[in-house]
């Protein structure tokens, strides 16, 4: 999408085999690209958060394995690309899915073609991602559109996002995002809450940019506010994104998520998860069972942002010592989510709204 | 309670006629001591939140009373006052109780007696608060040691609470974290979960000074953790005070409480409101007719901290430009709440519940 009307993508492969990815540490401040030219700096992106987003930590892992290749393309290189990569984040499952995704293209390869194909690879992921998200907007558009009819009178609909799944968070587009983006190059007329999303500030920091730069009406408000804003009337339809999804339509996503659907729940506004895919763990049934990443507590202790003066400072923001826990993610069950949202339309939260709309991923299932 | 094992009240009158309290927008940095010597200064220091908290703001607006008589006891200054001190807060129903409360008492004295009168009253006040609170933590502390009782072995009782309810939003051992004072003074084993409380994150800066201070042990998190934490059975009970109460039991508190009540109700979680009487407003029979105090936007895109070496400072934390909301309160439903815990015991969440605790202020809703 655009910032400042030059559009862009999160990810982008360069001439000599480097990826460049914008380092969105630095956002909303600076706008910054980094140069990943080896497997260990893809690693590390990912885990200090210089890339996030459940799609984009997928491709960008794909990308490491192609640097990996690139350098030493042994089965062994590939069995230790493969770890390094996957125990960088725990809950998103893009990125086991992206991984085991390169392990058996390149696999059968002889060694010295796995370079090239994994390169080629990698860049397929990216723009089946691409493609993924644009029909997500395609398919969650025609929610904000009949809202916008029930309206009436081009009164903005008002969407309610958590955190961000906007092309921030994959490679363009976004996912949670994507629905609004279309919406708004239809013409339709919506305004986003945004979350901030504590305690990393990816709303504040990450959807409040990527929505302003592209020119969509928002407002930033804490993450204590949806409630309020449900039961005065103010929210018509919320929509998160989601870094791992059971085959029975329970959500993880970023912690926090699990309130803003009980009160869409106690409000009757509708509750939509937005993802591809690759974001559904095929071998859960139980939400309770996914693994969910406890992060530092420093980021809840202290926060980092632009003085006066323009320079970047962390600052301490609790009690001295506080001692603190960080969930990063937490589960909303399947009872309360309308509908999930994803390339192929919009399913139905549960095991056969799922397998209906992916007979091939989910043979087992659709059989009963 | 206890800072670093010294005993503080947050409001003293001075032998001089001036009023000390405890600067709490410097909290937890620094605790340093502001004098209040007239009646503007006292407004002033509600406004700009240096106190803050329901019992504390009507202690304070109590001695802003005496303040102004104390330069001019005439019936046209009395009426001044109590407009400027009644307009610093518009959620906080405490307010209006002290200042009504003043009037009634000094309108019928002779002008030269009011300023003795009324710094009389005001201390009586303070002291009817501290009474209030100390009777609020033995009713709420017998739910913690059933609690106790319950998990057995020594297990700490895990509370949950929201923004600040201790003594610094009271006169002494304040509402939601007075029983849990009497608990940790019995000997209970008790464990707080603080929400950070955005945005002014006074559960950061606050209730984790204040918890810290007096020894219970406690652990920070983002207010969006509540609800993972109580899917995983790690909530035993959530206490958080109000800033008004509806006679029929419907909660105004900080931002983000309606949240934490839902997730406790979906988690059947206790979910218990502590309150002296005066939060009550007799008048209001629905939550929606409390007014919301919409607070400034740089609260949200602003972030206040020490750095490194010390210093205390603001910084941006949102996207430039951001536009922001910041709702300062929300209306929990009677509903979603298990008890209201009050000097005089726990009430039902309802009119005929709390009129059977205080026939005397609510006669009429009695007699039905």
């Amino acid at each position: 999408m655009n910032v400042d009307g030059v559009p862009h993508r999160t990810i982008r492969p360069q001439a000599d085999g480097s990826v460049l990815v914008i380092d969105q540490t630095l956002l909303p401040f600076r706008f910054q690209m980094r140069r990943l030219a080896t497997m260990p700096e893809a690693a590390e992106a990912i885990r200090t958060m210089t890339v996030r987003g459940a799609p984009l930590i997928g491709v960008t892992a794909a990308y490491g394995v192609a640097l990996a290749a690139r350098e030493d393309p042994s089965d062994a290189a590939l069995a230790d690309a493969i770890a390094v990569l996957g125990a960088t984040r725990p809950t998103a499952v893009n990125l086991h899915w992206a991984l085991e995704h390169m392990a058996r293209i390149l696999r059968p390869l002889p060694p010295r073609e796995r370079a090239e194909a994994a390169l080629a690879e990698a860049g397929r992921i990216a723009e089946e991602d691409v493609e993924a998200c644009r029909a997500i907007g395609r398919h969650g558009a025609a929610l904000i559109r009949d809202a916008a009819g029930r309206k009436g009178e081009g009164r903005p609909v008002n969407v309610l996002t958590h955190c961000n799944a906007g092309w921030l968070a994959a490679v363009d587009w976004g996912t949670a995002l994507a629905p609004i983006y279309a919406a708004h190059e239809e013409g339709v007329p919506v305004h986003v809450w945004v979350d901030e999303t504590r305690p990393r500030n990816q709303g504040a920091a990450l959807t409040a940019f990527e929505l302003g730069g592209h020119g969509v009406p928002y407002t930033l408000v804490s993450d204590n506010s949806g409630g309020h804003l449900m039961q005065r009337g103010e929210v018509d339809l919320v929509i998160v994104g989601s870094d791992r999804t059971t085959s029975t339509g329970d959500v993880a996503n970023k912690i926090g998520t699990y309130l803003k659907a009980l009160a869409a729940h106690d409000n009757g506004v509708p509750f939509y998860a937005a993802l591809p895919v690759s974001t559904i763990d095929w071998s859960l049934r139980d939400g309770c069972d996914i693994p969910i990443e406890e992060r530092s507590a420093t980021e809840v202790t202290h926060m980092t942002g632009r003085t006066q003066g323009g320079d970047l400072v962390t600052v301490e923001v609790a009690a001295p010592g506080a001692r603190a826990a960080n969930p990063a993610f937490d589960v909303t069950p399947a009872r309360l989510v309308t509908g999930i949202i994803t390339e192929r339309g919009i399913a139905e939260p549960s095991q056969a709204g799922l397998a209906a709309l992916y007979p091939e991923r989910a043979p087992g299932l659709h059989a009963r």
